[in-house]
């Protein structure tokens, strides 16, 4: 039986998604849990549509398991938030079909990325970056929309051999509310690294060391710019996948 | 010369505002600060607006402190946010005059209490109190409203030996905001418990386990009520103080 999970954690204690011998990681802790409420003899694998980096928040993400024997999603629910630790939840289970791909058919990933140029806050610390100068935000949509489009983001990409950088950005809003600026990112898919270092290039334009057209010259040069910085993980939350 | 510090805390981890021997607390750390960016023989005294309990957070907390010699407050500022630790801000620097007094000059404390009966978020874990059952917010806001006014707050009240605990209570709002019940509690001055107090009545009534009347009934009794529970004192933040 497939089963798809919504997931939501805070990002801060785990070495990211992805399973890593010895580390805490989200999909590590979960597959624990589904083992211990459903006695499976070994944790089952799960397929997700964003693998986060270490430090990178959910409150959307979508993963599926297949699990043996059939269980009641609900009961299965209420089991899992008992045993899970404070900074991962599972708010559904639902009972889908073996088409249903929690990876491939993914159609958009939404992320958000959050930045102040306010007093530091104590209480949003762990997800809001505090930037120490002025942001321009205005400057910085009108550079994001030059990125808007299906472009090969090699130059926003951590390489991995062989793979395509080619990918499809739908929307990179850059809006302010008080002191508080939401970079809103959504692609069919992003390769590794890309929303954070968009980003990153971004910052460079808002706090006016980069003009406005140079986020769209990196792209077209096409190899990454040592420029290009790669913001940090904790402004970054994965909010929602579009199916 | 006297200064006013606008403060913001996360009190996870701090055993409340006031000073205690031992204990990690927002007036020992900021004191400590102070002593330390300044070159003082020892810590300053702090005056505060409101004296927060342990696990209680703040984003608009107010103290008052004198200091010789003579100090630029922005520079003072800055010198803070070098040495202050990531759970505590300090916003604002202001010189004010000897007349001001954190305490004493303060018209209203304003308090907000987070509340979701929704899935718990690991993201806003610290700051709003997971309840695990639905509550019905328009209940919970008519029964507040019956506790608005000039009151003896005895039976909302931690009992201190001949304190009056007769307080002025301007506005108990509660609100939903999708899954989010926010209460917003405004008064001149609260005595120690009253707003967790009254908030844990409000959740009684809020899932139905006492009528919308009860809140009313244990005020009028004027002795604490073993049935109001002390709301958990993460879901609430001091979030502006007036003058």
């Amino acid at each position: 039986m497939r089963i798809r999970l919504d997931i939501a954690y805070e990002g801060t204690e785990f070495s990211g998604w992805a399973d890593q011998p010895g580390r805490r990681t989200v999909a590590g802790v979960i597959a624990a849990a589904l083992a211990q409420v459903c006695s499976l003899a070994e944790p089952p694998r799960l397929v997700v549509a964003g693998r986060t980096d270490a430090g990178v928040h959910a409150t959307g993400q979508v993963a599926h398991v297949d699990l043996e024997p059939a269980t009641d999603p609900e009961q299965l629910r209420r089991r899992l938030a008992g045993v899970l630790p404070a900074d991962v939840a599972v708010s559904g289970v639902t009972v889908v079909g073996d088409d249903f791909d929690a990876r491939f058919s993914a159609l958009a990933r939404h992320y958000r990325y959050l930045v102040t140029d306010g007093s530091p806050d104590p209480l949003t610390r762990r997800t809001v970056l505090a930037w120490p100068r002025p942001l321009d935000a205005t400057a910085m949509h009108g550079a994001a929309q030059s990125l808007v489009g299906d472009h090969d983001f090699a130059a926003y990409c951590k390489r991995r051999e062989g793979a395509s950088t080619r990918r499809r950005l739908l929307r990179l809003d850059v809006t302010r509310d008080g002191s508080l600026v939401t970079i809103a990112a959504t692609g069919a898919a992003f390769c590794h690294n890309q929303v954070r270092s968009m980003v990153g290039a971004l910052l460079a334009v808002g706090d006016g060391r980069r003009p406005p057209q140079w986020p769209a010259a990196v792209l077209a040069a096409g190899v990454r710019d040592s420029a290009v910085t790669v913001a940090p993980a904790h402004g970054l939350t994965l909010v929602a996948v579009d199916y």
